[in-house]
């Protein structure tokens, strides 16, 4: 990268000396007005799953979760303090562990061959978490990165490779703006952010390097919430990424840009760690949630009842497919580089489930309603064909008796029902007002189509 | 221990002594005709399932097996040196790998917890393996046991106390004779066996001290087979088990006691590492089987189709028990004391499973039958009751359109079919030739009773 | 540290501009020039003797020398290479060694003790060698300096404090410009040192906070010989020191400020490692010279025969204060914060050889003539007096049959002759052409003032 | 080692019987009436001056001294207790220090050139200090042992081989017969030595192996105070070192062989660990003492200040071969293997003192006066030779204005005195009462012929 790009008024000035030309392709100003305007490209809607990897120098501690470090030091957590004092000697530091993220056993191809039996269509790798540490061989992150301390390799680089080797899949890259303890981030802090040594010096140059050197699809930023977009550069940065990069064209990134910018600005939208909303948004937007309900990174001391069951795994896809979201799902690889076997299942019966159901979920759009009227715990997609919109409802109970009770689709002569993964059509009649009741026939135990739950698709509604 | 113990010669000698004497509690001598004629205590053919514990220095490396050292060293395994050559530094030894045996989070309690819920009776934790660490400080592994090095705590100790907690758990411990590199052990070796200053000053002490201490309620004893039972001092030592020591009433050992003793002479027979015999056996055996179906010990390279699924975990417990067998269910915990959440996961949904169909496994007694003679993968066990005896046929597969039909039961018309957990008597008709055709009514998918295998009662059969 | 200070254009014009105003104290502009016309601060001169530092991450190996890094990096010294294969792993980097920098024993207060008690005026530490790990906690060195990793103390303070509260000892830093492998070092470089992020980023920063926060009386910069000064932005950053720092009265620096100032631009001169012209200089120079022959940094591999000898040590004073230069005496001090006996021998001895012949040495001025005429090994000093000048011959070599014949000095009547630390004057007769002849008397062994080297003081020369 | 070798009734009982036979070489039976008898091989007397060597695991924490593991578990002293506390993870053990004694620059050719040139005629190692490691790999001690951890090496075996090829050097071993925490150990001492399993599985075959391995000339044993002479097999073990051994001619012992036996039986005696009388004994003795005066082990902390001057090692030197005693000068090594260069300029400087003066030292004897009666701080030693007796008196100070005044030597006109290491012969005439007055010349500082002590020897005596 040459040192010119980290002078973004400079960059800035010939973008607009450029336009001024005469094939301008580039169109985007440094303002929030200019970079909303940008269309999403769509891959990302049609994808609508995502494997999201938290792996970092936390992964070696292990213990409570990603914010180990100011759990430690900043909220005093008893719990990771006697942690320490029990199996360290006094001194010993953060930094300490880094020389102990070891990822003897990472095997990219075989972390992307779970990603893609599971059905997810993107992955997003935590590059640099709160803690700075950058999993890529960052020049301005010396001696604090994976390539020289712990792993001894490009994490990222590796990754990005072996996941761009599986037909139809993206990569994206997490990014923290903020660190936890860096001198010149803590320097601008206690300046009020008017210098933004910290900006300028490291995180600016980060993702320059991210972008020209992974090319990632995905920006998921983070770590944003302290101070306004303006320290961030954020407009300028976005700028150069829509109007310059190699990724101009595919790339999409959050809105977690600035204090101000959350559900405000930026591409898709994640406005809070756990944000499902379960109505539907006006706004293409993300559910980031973690198999390990209590952490993002790997927790050592997990227990079973800690992972999401499948139950609750299919039913979040519902409810946020159904609302118009993305679900990025979240595991925490461990030290040595491995994403563990309760993962790996609950990853490969995902994609056991969507082999299935898939017709549902991707490219699929909110359909007029998400919940039905009747039945709880049935969400709704939809789909555009040359006769309509197709429906489906993703019915996550088993229906009493073997009857389904919908209230929201009205039926047509026409309407044709079936359940995916069963070969017959449904017999179904009018509901008692609206709606429709199906009787499901009796299908024996091992001629079920699925496990955790059941799509029923209505063509032709009237 | 007292010194005395170790001459075995003058314990006999007393032994006979006392039993001279007039309340003679003493009655077996140190030979196998008199050994074998102990009746075994009912508490374990009760029991039939138990869980296994395959923990020490080799869950450090936790690659190929618990058998790495040996793999390094005697078979040059290329996967091993290649593994040691990459992580570590030329000179380092297995010994080095000791100190690395952390057990931080080493939870007994949760431990017992899981096994509890798993449904198993019986624990048996390895002690010692063929690499000679001890998992409790035994006086003669100095410097080489887990109390002085690694752990810092008494793992036997902790998790026997741990274990009896829990109503109706047996706790058993496993010991390996010989060690692989043991310096006295080769040279006894070298002599063709004629000294026996490892069995002396070694072995025996270690096995004294495990029952004095522990009281286990099953040995388990292992690495016999490079030498005869005379060279173990073996009978000495079961007499002293037996008539003297304070587990005498309870105790059961298995017959690994010498080259010459397996499925010949000792408690209960697993004469081979995957022993299923398929057929049922007129000596009380055990089948000892693994979830991570490549390793005894933790593997952290194991993939989840590595692990038992629970249908082939259910259909192990079905076709043991009928053929008289238990199921001795091994996890190898990880080098840090915990049982990862595969492994949690397997055994509680066995638990599930037992909650609902224990009564086809506990205390059953194998029946005339162990397969169907018509319909396979149906395993048979059965039990005494005031009205005669109770069959139990365990269907692995669904039967096709909820049909079953059996050949080996002789119905009458008092016979009375139920499927275990679900509330109402089924419908049935005598077979076409000899025995039973049942029409499994339509069951909705959330009223299963459970999802691996379903057990089918018959009550007053001809 | 405020941001601002980064901008040097900044810092410079605002120079200017206050020197327009009315009480201008600052004086110099940054350029050679002017910066050279400033007179050294004369306390440095008058301390002739000085300790130098080297620690840092290459005491950790303490193998071949401070440049171990370089060793095996980029030399490819084969016995680095098989020292690394033979005790550490495959992938161990150099910052691998950080951690193991330990200082568990580094007692400031003790090292100071032995400086001042070596006769010592000044101290010379390496705050960053060209490792680039910086001794003290650097806002631009984050995770690779001895607050964060290793030490987990700010080496650099706690040795200013100590040196100061010994009576008469000043403290100084040195400093390495250039950094083996900073990426943003190795992107100049790449750039043909057109760009200057490394130092705007790294260096510069580096040397604000160093005289900003320990006040260093000497800053004896290195690394400077692959680029010019005006890559370096040397003289700014000597114009900020000189006019505006909270040092600026009392600081030296010397002539390692790019390639193109050795010899040439700066304060004292150190023109080459082991620098040592043999006659006098214009020019204030410095010796600076280890007592390991064979590095800098502590070297755990030296033999008896590495170390200088006291006689090999008082040689070297004698001919470098003769010729106008100080000497600067290295030592490396180990991993864990030590200065090892042997060192502390030699500066012990040392400080009671000055005890005796200090008078010679500090203050002292170069005489008309270094050496002698006649008898080879003797080395001349001298002092401006109320009457004169009083001249001291350095006799390195106990003279032949106690007769000692010097060639330069010119005796009158008037001339008295001492031997230091010997109370009675000496008989001499002047010599048969020139110069003088001295009779020592019978000095019984025990009664002899030093042991190394003697001085003979002539008062009242002609 | 045959296992009939630990049986050692057996032994002796095979001793005797073959002592019936015809070519009896065998004489002594295991009593100490016997055993005393024995006359001491000349070698040791004549050698005067050995090297010792404590190294073990102490040497990692090189902290306080050797016995560094008692020091912070029994006596609790503070300075261990913190050190341990500030440096070390709450569970670090003693064993854990083990994997860190890496020896990697262990040299035993350079070691022995060192000893070698000190004038040294004799090296005893420590093979197993009271830590119980043993630096040799025991079949005893498994894994707790310099071949299994740590070092990796065979300690004892490749120094013993180094030092045999010096012309003249002898090789022995330091044994402790006690250990402080082996369990079985604690477990007699619990019985009140009644029993001997720790004789029996520990410390004899640990002997028989240390004299078959290594034909060890010295067998400096240890660690016996707590037990007497027959728990621990004494006699029984040097019969058959004195009888059957490989080294039955050549060797000696010490008389540490229980709390019965210091300075009564055994070979030569070291009754204290500094025993030096300062009177002539009738016994042959060993003075052992140590360069640092704080530590026989490697201790990091100690200051020039701890170590031996020169003045007052060849003052130990002369007091004890005066009065009959050999001198075993301790050395610490570290725990990568060095001889730190404080020990090798002592050692080297020693060996420059003994090639002017070793006349007076190697096979001498005690005179009738061991102190002048005159002058303080001389000691006498003498020799036969074909004319009567040749006296040396080593004058520890120079003499006041060069005249030596000595009372103890009875000159006779026939007598010459000598300053060894100086050409002429001496002039002296008859003390004014009896003894005599030698009137040193004047020796210029360079012709001195020695720098610590001086040696004045007459012939012919009357």
């Amino acid at each position: 990268m040459s040192a010119a790009l980290y002078n973004h008024e400079i960059v800035s000035f010939l973008v607009v000396f450029i336009c001024i030309g005469l094939t301008c392709s580039t169109k985007y100003t440094p303002d929030w007005a200019s970079l909303d305007s940008r269309p999403l490209p769509t891959w990302y809607d049609e994808s609508k799953i995502g494997i999201f990897i938290h792996w970092g120098v936390f992964s070696v501690p292990s213990f409570t979760n990603e914010w180990f470090w100011y759990d430690w030091k900043t909220f005093k957590n008893p719990s990771v303090i006697n942690f320490m004092k029990n199996n360290y000697p006094p001194d010993f530091t953060y930094a300490d562990f880094a020389p102990k993220f070891t990822a003897e056993f990472y095997n990219p191809e075989q972390w992307a061959d779970i990603f893609s039996a599971s059905g997810a269509k993107y992955v997003v790798l935590v590059t640099k978490h709160h803690e700075g540490f950058t999993n890529w061989p960052s020049k301005v992150s010396w001696n604090w990165n994976a390539m020289d301390v712990g792993p001894k390799r490009d994490l990222v680089g590796e990754l990005a490779t072996a996941v761009r080797k599986k037909p139809g899949m993206h990569f994206g890259t997490y990014h923290s703006l903020f660190e936890f303890y860096h001198p010149l981030y803590l320097q601008d802090k206690a300046n009020g952010y008017r210098t933004q040594d910290f900006v300028r010096d490291k995180t600016m140059p980060e993702l320059y390097e991210l972008v020209n050197e992974y090319k990632p699809e995905v920006i998921w930023s983070d770590g944003d919430w302290e101070a306004p977009d303006t320290y961030w550069n954020a407009t300028e940065f976005l700028a150069w990424l829509y109007n310059e990069s190699p990724v101009k064209d595919t790339v999409l990134v959050n809105d977690r840009w600035g204090s101000n910018t959350r559900c405000l600005h930026g591409g898709f939208w994640n406005c809070h760690d756990k944000y499902n909303p379960g109505v539907v948004q006006k706004h293409k937007w993300e559910n980031a949630m973690t198999l390990d309900k209590g952490s993002w990174g790997y927790r050592r001391t997990s227990k079973l009842s800690d992972y999401l069951t499948m139950d609750e795994l299919i039913k979040t896809i519902a409810s946020t497919v159904s609302c118009g979201g993305n679900v990025l799902i979240n595991i925490g690889p461990t030290h040595d580089g491995r994403v563990i076997p309760i993962f790996e299942e609950r990853l490969r019966q995902m994609g056991k489930w969507l082999d299935v159901n898939g017709e549902a979920i991707y490219s699929s759009i909110p359909w007029t309603h998400q919940n039905d009227t009747i039945t709880p715990d049935v969400w709704y997609t939809s789909k555009k064909t040359v006769n309509g919109t197709d429906v489906y409802a993703i019915v996550l109970d088993w229906p009493r008796n073997n009857k389904l009770i919908l209230g929201s689709p009205n039926v047509s002569s026409e309407t044709v029902v079936s359940l995916m993964g069963y070969p017959n059509k449904l017999n179904w009649v009018p509901g008692t007002q609206s709606g429709v009741e199906i009787q499901i026939p009796d299908i024996p135990y091992n001629k079920m189509p699925c496990q955790w739950a059941w799509v029923f698709k209505f063509s032709n509604l009237s």
